[in-house]
């Protein structure tokens, strides 16, 4: 299984060449362990509730035609990383592959194809140098997807500045790709409220739910980026502060919830930075359907959406939970998904005064 | 022609409303003139630089098959609306969508249809809404996407807080969809900075350009969301900041800062709280692209470009711009597009430390 390192990145990088040198030097043939990216070796552990990678691993040599290609790819990646640790600077995926396809220059030889082709091989060799140092490409100074705001009452240090998440506006702080240099400063939050929605977000902190309650709304247009899940995942760690996900009632609603907590299949080799399995679903569930009278507002289901929600209701992390089955089967009789925004026909401010505080109390249900 | 309404939107949906009741009381059938949105009423203005709409309108009826379905939708829009400001709350269109399919419950008539025709009629009664009255639907407190980030030597007053730009760490303030309320306080910013995307604003924040160039740095992934687009109008008519557009050498870069400029035909009935005239371009142009020694990155073109490109140099309003059809046609001949990334094989912070503040110096050649 793919530990997380603790070690610092630079270090590990520099390891890894050092392995390679002393290959080099006893004159063998140069090799990568590299964790298998495949389904078969995505294992559910029920011990810590994360879909994590599992132990088979595959060589891949300096010296061998069909692995070359991927092992230079691999280790220019890490020399990239190693600059940029050392230059103390911070690109994206897309730079990486500019930075890639430059390296060789000269030598006749690109190290990486043209175009989209080459994308994709530049991103796996970043993926693959995640894999075998154990960091997540934030670690190593690459960054994701920037998406997202954040409010509340929390204070935070970044990049030398001290940011108060209340007093922010209307717009929020916005949440950076690469939230590991973030210091928390001071804690007046009694819990983290995430939605998928940027509409619910600004309806929220519009009403200053955040000051009411006494907790930070954060929010990524639909599914949440590495930077969010990591940053709640940071806060359910560091600060110990439950994580409530306000979801709708459709089988993409659980799914973002299914992300959050147990981790994706995906990127299941580094579930243990980003995954939250304390995460509670405070989203609409079959029963709010009936309590909130939203039946009027029930979408009726395509058939994309029935075999989502089958696939959904079958993945391992949920089969043993009762509660989450009944939501599955209540889901099928209903044939239809509803939305937190019909919550405003209730009211505008209804889903922060009366939803929101009611659910709370019941959380423990869903989980 | 739409004309900005500097009238308050509370006394114009008033207005609107007691022009109706006095039909009524006349015993005359009421009637909404609404302009026409199509494209033979969309017109470009050479004197002010902006795609407008013309001043074709059209009766709608309250008492007309045809027309009532849409009449009573408008005016739904209008008591929606009028209710937000009265409540001082804002909602997004989604959210009005919901507000519109509860209204008249018991009459056994829906306002508007289910599913996403419905969602097409609320929102088609938004943006007559907005014809009518000559607001934006911001102005209404209907928002629209949230998106982006800013950066730089500004301070503004939002909902009470102050917030300094400038203090922001490595996620800058996140832009509400809803930038009418925001007051700017303190401003040492001697012009603005508009990129496409958010990797390369990240990549500019981290070299704080803002505080050596004395500029405000400013993101939103893909096409400017209104939020945006509204907030640099502002910094350019308010602030009289130039605003320069960074964008990629291809004909969708170049369409980005067309619509910045110009306005687009979607949204031309209010272009004048959306356009900014004094844009200037300082995105990758053909020379660049030969002065940088880029031709190694050029991405091919597909037909979908060569077409767009064709689309975009016929614009009326790039007609006349004889440094623009040069570009044109020197894209036409490198049949390729080439991103801004690509910059970082130059060096991580080239594009910080050489290509802004070159191009800033022979800025006025394209716009």
């Amino acid at each position: 299984m793919v530990k997380k390192t603790e070690m610092n990145p630079k270090s590990k990088l520099r390891e890894i060449g050092l392995n390679l040198v002393n290959y080099i030097k006893k004159g063998e043939n140069p090799f990568l362990d590299i964790p298998i990216r495949a389904l078969s070796n995505v294992i559910f552990d029920p011990h810590t509730n994360l879909i994590k990678m599992g132990d088979k691993t595959a060589k891949r040599y300096l010296f061998n035609v069909a692995h070359i290609r991927k092992f230079v790819q691999t280790i220019d990646a890490a020399a990239i990383s190693k600059r940029l640790l050392e230059e103390n600077k911070h690109v994206s995926l897309r730079q990486v592959y500019y930075m890639m396809k430059g390296t060789l220059s000269g030598s006749g030889v690109e190290v990486v194809s043209d175009g989209d082709e080459g994308q994709t091989e530049s991103n796996k060799a970043v993926e693959d140098l995640e894999l075998i140092t154990g960091l997540t490409r934030e670690q190593l100074n690459i960054n994701a997807k920037k998406l997202g705001s954040v409010a509340g009452k929390v204070i935070i240090e970044d990049g030398g500045d001290t940011i108060d998440w209340s007093k922010q506006g209307s717009g929020g702080w916005s949440v950076p790709s690469n939230v590991e240099n973030i210091k928390f400063k001071k804690v007046n939050a009694k819990f983290v409220l995430y939605m998928e929605k940027d509409a619910i977000w600004e309806r929220l902190n519009e009403d200053k739910v955040w000051n009411k309650l006494d907790c930070v709304i954060i929010a990524s247009q639909g599914q949440a980026t590495r930077g969010i899940r990591r940053l709640l995942q940071r806060m359910s760690d560091e600060l110990r502060l439950p994580i409530y996900v306000l979801a709708d009632f459709d089988p993409w609603g659980f799914y973002i919830y299914s992300v959050l907590k147990f981790g994706s299949i995906a990127l299941s080799h580094i579930s243990d930075r980003l995954a939250i399995p304390k995460a509670h679903y405070l989203g609409l569930t079959a029963d709010d359907v009936e309590k909130y009278e939203l039946t009027k507002y029930v979408i009726k289901f395509k058939d994309v959406d029935i075999k989502r929600l089958k696939e959904v209701s079958e993945y391992e992390w949920f089969k043993n939970r009762k509660e989450w089955q009944r939501q599955f089967q209540l889901m099928n009789k209903i044939k239809g998904k509803v939305e937190l925004d019909a919550l405003v026909t209730k009211g505008v401010s209804f889903i922060s005064e009366k939803y929101i505080p009611e659910k709370i109390k019941s959380v423990d249900v869903l989980n």
